[in-house]
């Protein structure tokens, strides 16, 4: 261990400690904190360790440096607002009717102007611009003829070894022609679909879900069965099992880990029991875990993959949410339909871009993915408190908020009187842009629930949006 | 005009007259061309024009230069070889059948030590590998996020308008919003069936034609009616009339320019009366022009597209052929089917990636994928005269080849006796790959013919193997 690291340790530990102590109640909000010389006596550590521990806190907005006076509590989380409710409720197999809000919302051009909470991705300010530079630089240098010949149809061989280890992580390896690489996480999750379904089927999903996975279905004249998921820890096991059992299902959707929109996670014994349940049915769950390496606590929840023992679950992940968007580099490990997802990608688009591809093994070879992750989770974090923050004190009484432990949004239960389209409507024409709840479901359920993506740094702006976009709540 | 194109214009003038009078029988093989010092004078031009002249004659097979004699006519194109016979024969919808076939052919893995006559791909050799560089870097450098972000998804807005500038050759102008880019042709011909088509429903395609389309077709569960094309013209629009007045079509995809594999072009008067037909019974046609602007004639040929007046025709093409295959750019102009097209796109893979989108515009903008199409145009050409001319001295008698005004493939019928399968197979164990006729129809009429694609220069290891490929077919 580095001096670099043992001070990185020790600043992250204090901080831990100060945290724990707001969280359980023994620091109260307003508490006035032991100055920097003082702490740093007790603690017999460097007065600058301690100061990075506060200004971390600081960058959470769980404490607040008032001039001449010193550091105070300001923020206990989890305490303040509720979790938004849950009401179970019977399903059924339906046909997806809630394409036409989805087209509405997707359509709508957002330009520069406006304050953007509709989409989940990091925000430019958020990724390793200069190294990823460099890798594209070492990607074309390092190939005689510039990436312009065809890759690999299953993709790079090298960067599908790179992310066969990512999958250490969360207690498994594979080999690298158990892994397609895909233009981003949607067509690994086409390309799934198209192995294992065909028109008519059902496919169980999450109630709510991101709204791409009903376009995918509805496009593939697919019918849904919506299993509703539990605020903290998304859909249980028993339901599955019962959903299975009553009715004809050709595959199961789900986002196990920091799910888009509830920010719910699964939690890991009942990963497991969902893999026991579908392998039983035979049925394949197809497994986005796009969201699974944005944790924000100390380790990174298993994937439904971790205890697939028999090939049944199609694991799909990419980099567009931590590191490259605009690179489109997904990829599956499918298990038992490895042949079928390879040639479906194949016959989908042929190959993937050369040069990306290699940019990206470039970036995860010389092991700056771990590190920036790191960065990125821990802004992120900071992010979700200070986005939760303003909406507790901009948003009316009653409003029920998710506190997500990873990914990039806030899933927000307004009154009742409040229909999300109309108020997604009135927030456009001044310039916010945010996702209603009707795009998450083809219920009628979350028509008073909308989505708030939090992938950009919180800003004047931003305030600004979302004390508005509290009026324009309070006024509908 | 400069010096230097004024050169250029004398020297391929007097080349093109020499070619005309071999090809119309006023030179024949084995006479004697004026020498070099007395056709500068005859012409008024320099010597080093009458060279250049020479040279290019030299490198298309058609004269030889003989140490201490002068230059010789070599080669009478279109007179030794017959072009492969043409039956026509009845149609009817029917599955798909050679799938296996494909699989067989497509999973071989090819390596460098192969000599590699199955892909229809320019080699790296004939590709501006340094100025395509120099556009990734403007690229990227022109990017203040390096192409880390999601591009429209429609795909880059100055691409559109650059790439719509393309079909003024064809005779057409097009607007940035009526294009759709994909990930290459292979993503703009299933984005177009899934726009137009649903499982069950049939597609006329031209026989024989590409395996890929089988591929897509079969796994979308779609039915095919082929119709027998000519060697030299393709379909005629009388039998595609015949065939959507007796049968219930959904779609019809061909690749009306330099067909693969046969060569052939459809004329564009023939092409006019297509268009015309297919809008009349209100079938959508899916032209996949992707070897169109290989021509080696004066002239490009019109597209179908060109004479769409009423939208029916989904124009699909990329730059894998010409540029760069592994950039993965491909794009649709889908007229009336823009949204579906559009909507398709997006669900399958969002967007296209960012950089290898810019780099391409930035090379379309400088204008160097003219002065490259015409410097690959000729290479071509050459290379397609000189494995035309292997074939006629290693092959056996009565072999039959096609005669490709343009593109990157031979059509080869054989003796009747020969099963091009087994011939497939015993040329791979002599690390020879070719494309056999039986992955080009779902029907058994070319179960003696095979595919050989010259987009590699011709070389030693070239020679030696369309020789030894020689003495395989001799010997089955």
């Amino acid at each position: 261990m580095s001096a670099g690291d043992e001070e990185l340790f020790l600043y992250e530990n204090i901080a831990r400690t100060i945290e724990d102590s707001i969280a359980n109640g023994t620091l109260k909000v307003g508490d006035k904190l032991d100055s920097v010389r003082m702490l740093s006596q007790k603690m017999d550590v460097s007065m600058s360790t301690v100061y990075n521990a506060y200004y971390e806190l600081e960058g959470k907005g769980l404490i607040e440096s008032r001039p001449r006076s010193g550091y105070y509590v300001r923020f206990v989380p989890d305490k303040e607002l509720s979790a938004p409710s849950f009401t179970d409720h019977k399903v059924d197999v339906t046909e997806i009717t809630n394409r036409e809000f989805i087209d509405e919302v997707i359509q709508q051009p957002v330009t520069e102007e406006y304050l953007e909470l509709s989409t989940a991705v990091p925000a430019p300010e958020l990724l390793p611009l200069k190294k990823i530079k460099r890798s594209i630089q070492a990607a074309y240098r390092s190939d005689p003829t510039n990436g312009i010949r065809y890759e690999h149809h299953r993709g790079n061989p090298g960067l599908r070894r790179l992310i066969s280890k990512l999958a250490l992580s969360w207690e498994r390896t594979f080999h690298e022609d158990d892994i397609v690489i895909t233009a981003g996480c949607m067509e690994a999750l086409s390309v799934s679909l198209r192995a294992v379904t065909k028109p008519g089927d059902t496919v169980v999903i999450e109630s709510p879900t991101y709204y791409g996975i009903f376009q995918l279905l509805a496009s593939m004249d697919l019918n849904v069965l919506e299993i509703p998921a539990r605020p903290g820890a998304g859909i249980s096991p028993e339901r599955l099992e019962e959903a299975l059992q009553q009715n004809q299902v050709q595959a199961v959707v789900l986002i196990p880990s920091f799910n888009n929109p509830l920010g719910s996670c699964i939690p890991d014994e009942a990963k497991r029991q969902i893999v026991e349940i579908i392998t039983k049915h035979q049925v394949p769950l197809i497994e986005d875990d796009i969201y699974g390496e944005m944790f924000y606590g100390e380790h990174r929840p298993n994937t439904c993959k971790t205890y697939d023992k028999e090939g049944w679950v199609i694991y799909c992940s990419s980099f567009s949410k931590t590191l490259a968007p605009g690179f489109r580099i997904g990829w599956c490990i499918p298990g038992r339909f490895n042949k079928e997802v390879y040639y479906q990608k194949y016959i989908n688009s042929l190959a993937s871009p050369t040069l990306t591809q290699r940019a990206m093994a470039h970036f995860l070879e010389k092991g700056r993915y771990d590190l920036h992750l790191k960065r990125l989770r821990k802004e992120l974090h900071i992010q979700c408190l200070k986005y939760s923050q303003a909406i507790k004190e901009y948003f009316p009484e009653g409003t029920r908020i998710s506190q997500p432990k990873g990914g990039f949004v806030l899933w927000i239960e307004l009154s009742e009187r409040i229909n999300a389209i109309e108020l997604y409507r009135a927030a456009f024409e001044e310039k916010i842009s945010i996702a209603p709840g009707q795009i998450f479901s083809t219920g009628d359920q979350f028509q008073n629930y909308i989505r708030i993506s939090f992938g950009r740094p919180y800003s004047g702006k931003t305030d600004q949006g979302l004390k508005k976009l509290g009026d324009i709540i309070e006024n509908q």
